[in-house]
């Protein structure tokens, strides 16, 4: 019996990837070698690093655009710290919406001075502020896009007057579409839209590089890993190889343009059932919802267990909301099928039947 | 048929570590959860965290000597920067013994002063430097156990006096007895002995730490990750589980003195054939040859065709040398069968037959 896999992250990835990595593991494109004991040098790896790059690109409409993707390691964590590295000289200007919005400006700061455009702290980050101002002297502008865990997301992005623009994607890359010539850097862990946890995509201007005055290790300059094609060290082989197959699903599946129909339909069917069923509330404003994950809430937690006995019986896994929230939190990214989110709708219904 | 795999890294892992990985990317520990969509914080991916890092100090025999293992992400081209970072106050003592070593070398330089205390550059690395002196006022030292691009290896490591010993056991370790406690920080890359690449395994002495008073981002940061022992941010999960496989398997097999033995034999057969065979010669000083990876060349190049044509009729896979060496690598790490080795004198010996 397979489960409907809500969870955060780590997540949910195609069966069918499931089943090509699987099999690639015993045997990788007849070779008679595994992917995980080829070199990352051979041709057969360096087709599939390639194919993964050209897919980002394709699908976020950014091909000819001065644009590269990067397959790096380190997770979005790492991010936080290598846009500053490469970007801040003097001051940087971030939006804080949640949890990782402050940890990339904690890490920002150590190599310049933030300013800290908004935040939406004052009420435990569930709405995304407006109306702000991006300085004109900023090196740039960072926000994320989708709050993982606070089930916010931007639904405009800020005119930045040239300043490039940076966005954790991690969370919500390739589940809708964006004009993603607006940005600067996008960067995301896999683990969510793409891939395995263990990479993380950079796609970056190349543009907006190289003008910072600091020498910058190797392994945190953006053009150590352009000049090499994220092959300066050793990739993680099978991460990559596992998110160019999730890559190629999503554009036989007909892109973001087709995905973003599914995802707006799945985030429909649990949205009207929070506001209908009078035991549940959402976390986030409404306005602010996240297609990607829902966080909501019982308005009586003497529900609570027989709510959870349900969802087991459901076969449903991973709805637990984050500590700093509590409650629910049912993420449905780019694999998750509309069936499993029926199914947990037919499970709050069916608590309404029975509290 | 399977090949007989010699890659110099990502190489060759137990046949039936691949069976294992492949069927967990199916169905892991029959949750009905694929190892790739399961949660870093489940309790099932919880406890392999927990035992592939009592694996490692187990194997290691580190075990209650105020020893971490850590599981990372970024390779040791991101542990040439960590070490810097974390140790380097004034002045670090490096030996250069090869590529590896001038690329950490090279990144050590922007964190403080670095004394070279020997290299042999001027012999293309083929030899280790003995007689060096490692200087009393040096924050540590630190080497590269094995220099898979050249074939040469540590016999001995210097004593020094109190001052914390780093060492690159990138492509060695887990393949011969050491006291590893005479060290303050092992590192080594995955994708030789202990799984595929896309993870990093850090064995860090705590006492070593907190003596210098830069501020270090949280992901250089060693004690961010001793802290939240390895899951700072998500673990490259699958790498972990299958580290944990290899590292599982090592231990069935009698640890690292049982696999001494046998990589002691496996060499013996390779150079033993270098040394009789008349067509071949060695790279590097006999005195300094790796267990691991055994370079070579052809004396005369017109039976380069005929050698790589028998090679590949025996379905040997990845012998070709690094460039900077040119001529031949073996690797033969833990997971090569003996056989292989054999398999590829026999080619050796019919190429001396045919010529």
């Amino acid at each position: 019996m397979k489960k409907h896999n809500f969870s955060a992250g780590p997540c949910i990835l195609p069966q069918s990837v499931f089943k090509q990595a699987s099999q690639a593991i015993l045997d990788f494109n007849n070779s008679g070698l595994s992917i995980l004991e080829i070199s990352h040098r051979s041709k057969d790896f360096v087709s599939v690093m390639d194919e993964a790059q050209k897919l980002v690109l394709d699908l976020l409409n950014l091909e000819g655009k001065g644009y590269k993707a990067l397959f790096l390691q380190g997770g979005a964590s790492t991010q936080f710290l290598m846009t500053a590295y490469n970007l801040l000289e003097n001051k940087a200007a971030y939006l804080n919406t949640g949890t990782w919005s402050s940890k990339a400006i904690k890490e920002a700061k150590l190599f310049g001075d933030v300013e800290e455009v908004a935040s939406s702290k004052d009420e435990n980050f569930n709405y995304i502020p407006k109306n702000f101002n991006v300085p004109a002297d900023a090196d740039y502008f960072h926000c994320t896009s989708n709050n993982t865990i606070f089930g916010t997301q931007l639904k405009e992005f800020p005119t930045t007057g040239g300043i490039p623009l940076v966005c954790d994607m991690s969370s919500d890359i390739f589940s809708k579409k964006l004009d993603f010539s607006k940005f600067g850097i996008i960067y995301a862990g896999a683990q969510k839209n793409m891939g395995p946890a263990g990479t993380t995509l950079v796609v970056i201007k190349e543009e907006i590089l190289g003008k910072v005055s600091r020498q910058i290790p190797s392994m945190m300059d953006y053009k150590t890993h352009i000049d090499k094609e994220s092959m300066f060290n050793t990739p993680p082989v099978f991460a990559v190889y596992t998110s160019m197959l999730t890559l190629k699903w999503l554009k036989e599946k007909g892109g973001i343009e087709a995905i973003q129909k599914l995802n707006e339909e799945k985030a429909a069917l649990i949205y009207n059932e929070i506001d209908r069923n009078p035991l549940f509330e959402g976390f986030a404003a409404v306005e602010d919802r996240s297609i990607m994950n829902a966080t909501f809430n019982l308005k009586d937690e003497k529900y609570k267990s027989l709510f959870e006995d349900l969802v087991k019986a459901a076969h449903i896994n991973g709805i637990n909301g984050h500590r700093s929230v509590g409650g629910y939190r049912a993420s449905m990214y780019n694999a998750l099928p509309k069936e499993s989110v029926e199914v947990l709708v037919n499970v709050m219904k069916e608590l309404e039947t029975q509290a």
